[in-house]
């Protein structure tokens, strides 16, 4: 075999959880609070029968879903997202700044293509997503983690770093944060598009769960208080649509679009006609208010119900989120209890989580943390599997 | 804005081509021979309408078309390539050596994150793919053009040229090759395989035309002459099933899809499970040879048509191939035409065509050139574009 690029050195660490991820989430005798899936319960099974049937027996619209498609993506998607997930939320877009991606992560990788050599900073959340970091990493980035309280990154150590490793991007999921669950403030989304435009920082705000909200009251998004382009949202269809059909958006400048479309012509063409039209008719027809209804009633009553068995079976002094929307709890276990060393005892007990310590980009930390993931579990499930994690941690205090 | 990654520079010229193809190739009112679609009429609407239906009223295989899934791809899908289009061809492979990936392109993009450092040379044909010029240099690879004669690749030149640059890649379409239409003779895809054998250099055979096919007998993909597993065979389904699904296929030895499965995860996660179920079904229920049966008579009628339009209507001395499948053949015009020059006035007489500079490495090359599709085009609109081209051409002798 010929010698492999240098960026694979700089992934090995991060692949290996992410692999492992994968695999308890796919072992279907284990309940895994692993994965970041939604509900299957959740899925719009009905509806996309009725629309697929639709699309077929229409001899344009069947044409346009088999045949090759711009690579910005299908016009009527974008007015979708315009119309029924921008618009709303005071968003300032039209479908000329919104470029379609194959899921979530695409964009991620798209805007390093775009900006990113190796050795260029990113500022990340402590602790992060840790599939973004491994994206980071294959680009040969150097994540640098930005010091976080309850609510999420605290804004004078955010302005620090700027100054000490002049970032190109500052990577953020502001809203039910993946691991943690957590919220970022009003003022402090403000403050943060602010620094981007006052420093020349990409602000990479990656939103993927903020429609999911179970309590509390919905936050303007970081990109409506950008004057000057700096920040980028990212968007996915995974937990509101389905992660099988790997669909994503990006609202950012006509350039910065026009270099998107560039690089992601370059790197798959173009996103999945067939998947993008269904996804168009699934908003157009108007599906969309009482699915997420649907969606969020679903995963409410599994969020609350891991509330509840935390509570109940966790020992004393565990410490835990209380999100107010999205898929994931982050907590913290007391005695020096050591997440990633009892997690071979817990999948023989059948249940899986994800230990702490890949989601920090420092080695060391969150070696008594875990992310717990209600979002794809049964309630009936979730009691069973929380109270083998409850018996397991307090037999080793 | 903060500054762009050193690509972006590198991709400047070839991406202007790429758009300039997309353009032409979307506006109704042009007979473009510029595209690489295939025919409308062979796409699978019939049997895509009957599958969608079932799969959206079953129960389990609808929560695996909509839900996340393997990374690697849909485990039937990959059966499926392996019984009904590896195996035919006397392909050693198993399931477990292949890895689903969003179109065929995507390929060029993993195994570039997989193998290519800036300034890393990859050998191309003369002329060749355009697109895939587009992700090379997207990785700041250096492409030397290899000399190629009325078969493709000259073998001398290929040694030559991997003693002196040590190339990591060639990249080669070796049946009805793209832009030419050429198909690579038996002896020369062995001899290939071997000197990526011999000097430990990737073949990276894209093949994704070579079902397509009006005459002549099928050859063995180099894949089949390959002892150590330098040869890395890409597929795509977007000329035999759907474009507009994005799915390709990659076949490599375990480690090598080892790693296209670490950064496909780190690249898009995974692709659509939607498409992959539904093209599994399209080739487990038996579709396929039916529909290939048609797609070859559809496009065959196209080609002949093509091939007899350049003889009427091409001034005298004009050159061309004979394509014995496929989608493109390749033209060289007499007396000093420029077709770069004469595309503007081609589009304002409603035809368009891709100039054969941008399909060279080297500037000054292929100016006489241009690559005519003639897969997207009706028969009795082959014969009006054919006919203003070469009234044009014959105009200016």
């Amino acid at each position: 075999m010929p010698k492999f690029a240098d960026r694979i050195k700089t992934m090995e660490g991060t692949a290996t959880i992410i692999r492992d991820l994968f695999g308890a989430m796919t072992d279907p005798n284990i309940i895994s609070f692993g994965g970041g899936a939604p509900a299957k319960e959740a899925l719009p099974v009905d509806a996309l029968h009725k629309i697929c049937n639709d699309v077929m027996a229409d001899p344009a619209l069947s044409i346009t879903a088999l045949q090759y498609g711009n690579p910005q993506g299908y016009l009527p998607l974008r007015e979708a997202i315009c119309k029924y997930l921008l618009e709303p939320k005071e968003i300032d877009c039209d479908p000329e700044r919104v470029l379609i991606t194959t899921g979530g992560l695409e964009t991620m990788n798209l805007i390093c293509q775009i900006f990113i050599n190796p050795g260029d900073v990113i500022l990340v959340e402590t602790p992060t997503f840790v599939h973004c970091v491994e994206v980071f990493e294959m680009f040969q980035a150097r994540c640098v983690s930005v010091e976080c309280d309850d609510f999420g990154m605290i804004l004078d150590d955010v302005e620090a770093k700027i100054k000490q490793f002049h970032p190109k991007i500052i990577y953020v999921v502001p809203t039910f944060q993946n691991p943690t669950g957590k919220t970022l403030p009003v003022d402090r989304r403000k403050k943060l598009a602010e620094l981007g435009s006052q420093y020349d920082v990409i602000i990479l705000e990656d939103d993927p769960y903020r429609d999911i909200r179970y309590s509390g009251t919905d936050l303007p998004p970081i990109k409506t208080f950008d004057q000057t382009g700096n920040t980028v949202l990212a968007n996915s269809f995974s937990k509101i649509f389905s992660p099988g059909a790997r669909l994503g958006y990006v609202l950012a400048t006509r350039e910065l679009i026009s270099l998107f479309f560039q690089i992601q012509t370059a790197t798959i063409s173009h996103t999945s006609m067939l998947t993008q039209v269904l996804c168009a008719e699934f908003f157009h027809r108007g599906y969309y208010p009482d699915h997420l209804k649907k969606i969020c009633q679903i995963h409410r009553e599994r969020c609350n119900k891991m509330m509840e068995c935390l509570d109940t079976y966790f020992p004393e002094g565990t410490r835990h989120t209380y999100p107010d929307g999205g898929l994931f709890t982050w907590v913290e276990l007391p005695g020096g209890l050591d997440t990633k060393e009892l997690l071979p005892e817990a999948i023989q007990r059948k249940v899986a989580y994800v230990a702490g310590e890949g989601f920090y980009t420092d080695p060391g930390k969150g070696t008594n943390a875990m992310r717990l993931s209600f979002s794809a579990v049964l309630p009936e499930k979730i009691e069973i599997g929380m109270q083998h994690l409850g018996n397991l941690f307090r037999s080793r205090l």
